[in-house]
Order: C-alpha cells, then structure tokens, then sequence
C-alpha cells in the first residue's frame, strides 16, 4: 500500500499512483484529524472523495505516530491525550475515538487502536503493554459498525518475545477481526528478529484472513516477509527514497544524486514500465536531481511505488506458480548484481 | 509556451504538459549551457529527447539572463563574458556561439543574442544598445544554418522610444527572420507603455511571420498583446504562480492559501478540464498547501497552465470568428467578477 499520509501520496496525483497498479492506499488518521481534520473531511464526502481515490483506503489508527509523540503524550488505560506536533493543541484519542474517527474518514480497513510497544522492551513492559493493546482490540472491535465493503483489523503486539505474539494473535483470533495486523516491527529490532518474531506469531493468526505487516520494509523484507505468510504491507521507503533520488531497481538501489549517472542515456530499470523508465535517461534523472528540480521526486516516486507494485504482482504470479522460493532467490540475485553504496 | 527554463517545466511531466494542450515549449539557453550543459545534452540525443518533448522547443539566446547578472558579466562589442551564478565558472556567449549552443540543444526555434537593454534607458544608451543588438542579430543569422524544420527570430529592442522600436523592426526585416520577436518589455515600463510599444512596433513587422513577446504576462498582457497582433507568449507566471498557491480561472486569480477556501467543495474553475479542477475541491487543493504537500504545486501548475492554454485558444477561436474585441471584453468581465486581493 502506497501511503498517503495527509490525503496524498507524497508528489504523485491519484491517476499516478493508480497506474503503478497500486488497488488500495494508507492513511493516516493522526495527521487527517489534526489537518484538515476528521468532520471536515467528513464534510467535504469523505477521504474517497477528498483525495480522488474511489478504491480501497487503509487507515491506521493514529496509535503509532502518537507514541512516537513521546513528551508530547500522556498515556492511561482509557486512551491517550496528546499535543498536537502542529499548534501544540490537546487531543484526545481513545480505542472509540480513534475507530469514530476512521469511520468519519470513510475508511474502507479501520486498524484498532493500540499501543506499539517501544524497543528494546523488558519482557514485563512487553507484556503490560501487549495486554493493554489486547484490550483495547476489543473495545476498538466493539466500537466498530459492521457494513458491506467495511472491514476492522486487529494488530498483533508482543515486542520481540515470541510466546507474547501468540498470545496476543489468540487474543485477536478469539475476538474476531476481518484482517490481522502486526505491529511494533521495524522499529530497531533488525531483520533477524523481525523475521524471527514474524515465523512466531504468522502460525497463530487465522489462516483465512489476510495478516499484514505495518511499516514494513525494504524490497527484501517484502519478500521476506511473503515467505512466512504475510499478504499485505505499508511502507513510505518508495516514496521518501524517491524524494532523495534513490531509485529501487531489479539490479539494486541507485542513488540517482551519484556523478556516475551524469552521461548515461540508458533507462533506470530497462524492466519497468513507469515514466521515468520507459521516458528518459538515467543523465535527465540526475540532471533534475543536481538542479533541484520537483520533476526529480516526481518521476522517482513514481519509479518507486511501479516497483514496489511490480515486486508484489511478481510475487503472487510466483506464488500461483508455486515457485516462490525460486522466484525470491532470482529477484535477490539481480539486486546483488548492481547494489550501489551510498 | 510553458517554460521549461531547465530542461522541464516545473511540477509536471511531459505528459501533463502535453494534457494542457500545449504544443511547443521554452527552454533556456543560460541555464542549459551551464547545467548540464550543451554538448552533454547533444550526446544524449537533443533537448526534444532528452526532456521527452518531441514537439517544438524555442530556445532563448541566453541574453536575459546574463544581462540581468548584472556585476557577474562584462559586455563588449563581440559578445558578453559572465561568471555562472551557480559555481562562479567564467564563459563567454557570443551571437555566433549562442547560435551554435542552440543548435547543439537542438532548439527548433532559435532566438538571436541580443542585449536586453535595462529600463529605465535614455535614448542614447536604448539607441546604441539597439544598434549593437542589431548588429548581433545580422551575425546571429548568418551564424545559422537553415534547415527544414527549425527556423531563427530576430528580437527587436529599442526600449520604450517609438521611432527605435519601428527602425530596429525595419533593421530586423531587412536582414530578413523566419519570426520575430519584441523583447525589452515587461521589465518595469508598465503595461500602458508596453501596450504603447507594441503599437509603435507590431506595423513595421512583416505581416506574414509570427510575432512573439517575450516573457509576458498576465492573462491581460496576452489579451492585449493578442489585440495589438502578437501571436507568441512566454512567461513564468503561470508555474511560478502555481507553486504558491495562485490560481488564474475565468472568475479571476484566487490565492489557494486563504482560509476561505478550507471547507468549498467546489472545483477551482468549474469551466477547466484539468486534474486539479475536475477530481478535487478548492478545499482539497487549500489542504495541500497548508501542508506543504508537492501535490499542491502538481495540481496548481497543471491547472495555470491549463489555463493559459484555454486562455490562447479561446483567442483563437474569437479571432477566427472576426469577434476577438467582444471575447476579449466578456474574458476580462469575467476576472473582475471574483478577483481576489493578495
């Protein structure tokens, strides 16, 4: 899911991102209720309406960017108060709140409210943590209106200890969500762990619902997180390499900034179908990186979200296949063929 | 013409530019020359390919911009020597050079070195400019090799005084252009003056070849300019416009930043074809720039472009129509209806 924090995909138009054949997008209900906030948008028909993007929206709940408020939150077992990053002014969001708010957003997937536990955690604070989550999973569940085309995900905590996650998978699974989640990952654990935590908490979440990794990741930990059974993912890594004129490709990241792409007339990624690819030179994206020009993150993020795009419809023909294990070891083969440092 | 000072118009694709309706664009001879520079571009094929523009590109000779670097360049009578604005590198531009970097770009439309005499000028000093502005233009046509396809303007000069203007037009004829221009205004005379010069101007041109205003204007500049027989305009206004919020529209320019707009669902310009006026609301695009979203500026260059696009083609029309005065007086009855102040 491209994520379109303020009610945009950041220097994309809507008819960009839909032809990177991206189907749904993320946004973020902290930011959409500070600004422009939740009644207008409301108001205004909905964020469908609001921002040109009629398919599936996936918001989240607003409980990872307010924790990451730190001094600026006050946190209890009702819900959380906070400051807004904006103008200073007090907020308040609890699991009804938060789930009030996705529902004035018309979102089509409302994520539950929860707290995504900080790393490293004791396994105490963990635990005290995941169980608060837990209950508010349930309050979040209750809070939620059932409709046709509507659906509510739960999210997994746990830090990284793995009989945490299952409890906390069961915990979801007993409540009932249409969608499972996992939280509190790529945030300082490392792929190791995060994959670890991944193969103990995926076995746990029902098989028939999709279960979807938030915040995650490089091209590397999509794939990687495909083969222990995750479906769905959030990440602004295209769109932020984009602005900054790195470039994901199917032999490697580029840094387009880099003096060597200077002369170089051939095609970013020859296999891509985006703009960027199929337009202009390796030479011009350097050339509007060097001159500062919007035309550079423009075209780039559009590279990235097409690859991005093309790396999960790859990896569900591969599945159809039944050769995902081949297909990952291919794709990781042309990324270490042309990886770039810096 | 959309200017594409740099090898891109700024905030939009090639694609988006082409949506307006656009046929040619303007690049800049001074900013291509020095970034990423003429013979890089000529190896990656020309400017038409390299900005994915395979329409017409007309090139400015680059004595704009280095007349207005003012203590960075030193002017003799065989060209002008300049220190890059950007890393302080000396160069030298002269008719014959200019004319070749053009070609090197493979500008379709070649603009003679001229110096564009400041305002305010006396007559002495607008005479001698005009006179050496002449004598560069007689080389600059013999330093160019005709070609089917591409053609070279002349600019008459003159500043403000009417029998310079008409004596640097009839210079111009006689050394004879494929086009011509009228520089040297909109730089502080104001638009009676200018209006005045182009009246003083436009008669002692060649009736048979366009006639192009450099670097103007407003939508009332083109309006007039059009009546007093211009054909070609250029100008920054509308991207640079764009970028900050200003929107031209038939009902006159709106400033998108202003809180009025902030719950309108209405479009920006109902009558517009464009993305920014046809899936969004003012209160969407007022959104993006109290959020510094880049889709802020996407959205408004597109439309202001758009618009001018509108804007020339609902001028021809007219004319073909034999009514240009009555279309001319309903367009300009139309801003005053919602003009907005700052």
């Amino acid at each position: 899911m491209p994520v379109g924090t303020a009610a945009t995909v950041k220097a994309m138009t809507a008819d960009a991102v839909r032809a990177t054949g991206a189907s749904i997008v993320l946004g973020n209900t902290y930011h959409l209720m500070l600004r422009p906030g939740a009644e207008r948008v409301a108001a205004l028909g909905g964020l469908h309406k609001f921002m040109d993007w009629p398919g599936p929206i996936l918001t989240d709940s607003g409980g990872f960017q307010i924790m990451s408020l730190d001094k600026l939150r006050k946190l209890d077992a009702d819900g959380v108060t906070f400051s807004s990053h904006l103008d200073g002014s007090k907020h308040r969001l609890t699991p009804e709140r938060s789930v009030e708010i996705q529902h004035q957003l018309d979102s089509t997937i409302t994520m539950v409210l929860d707290e995504c536990t900080a790393f490293p955690a004791t396994y105490e604070t963990a635990e005290q943590s995941m169980q608060m989550s837990m209950r508010w999973a349930a309050r979040s569940r209750a809070a939620f209106t059932a409709r046709d085309g509507y659906a509510i995900f739960g999210i997994v905590q746990g830090s990284v200890f793995a009989d945490l996650r299952r409890r906390s998978a069961e915990a979801l699974g007993a409540i009932g969500f249409d969608g499972y989640a996992i939280g509190g990952l790529a945030v300082g654990e490392g792929q190791a762990a995060m994959f670890d935590t991944l193969e103990a908490t995926v076995p746990h979440l029902p098989a028939d619902r999709p279960r979807y990794l938030m915040g995650v990741g490089t091209p590397d930990d999509l794939l990687g997180g495909v083969q222990r059974g995750v479906d769905m993912f959030d990440c602004v890594m295209p769109t932020r390499a984009g602005r900054t004129g790195r470039a994901y490709t199917r032999a490697g990241v580029l840094n387009l900034r880099n003096a060597r792409h200077a002369t170089d007339p051939s095609p970013l990624d020859p296999a891509c179908a985006c703009p960027a690819c199929t337009r202009h030179s390796r030479a011009y994206l350097h050339h509007l990186f060097r001159c500062d020009e919007m035309l550079g993150p423009m075209l780039l993020t559009w590279h990235n979200v097409t690859y991005y795009q093309d790396l999960m419809r790859d990896i569900r023909a591969a599945i159809v296949l039944g050769r995902l294990t081949a297909h990952a070891a291919e794709v990781r083969e042309g990324w270490g063929a042309g990886q770039e440092q810096g």
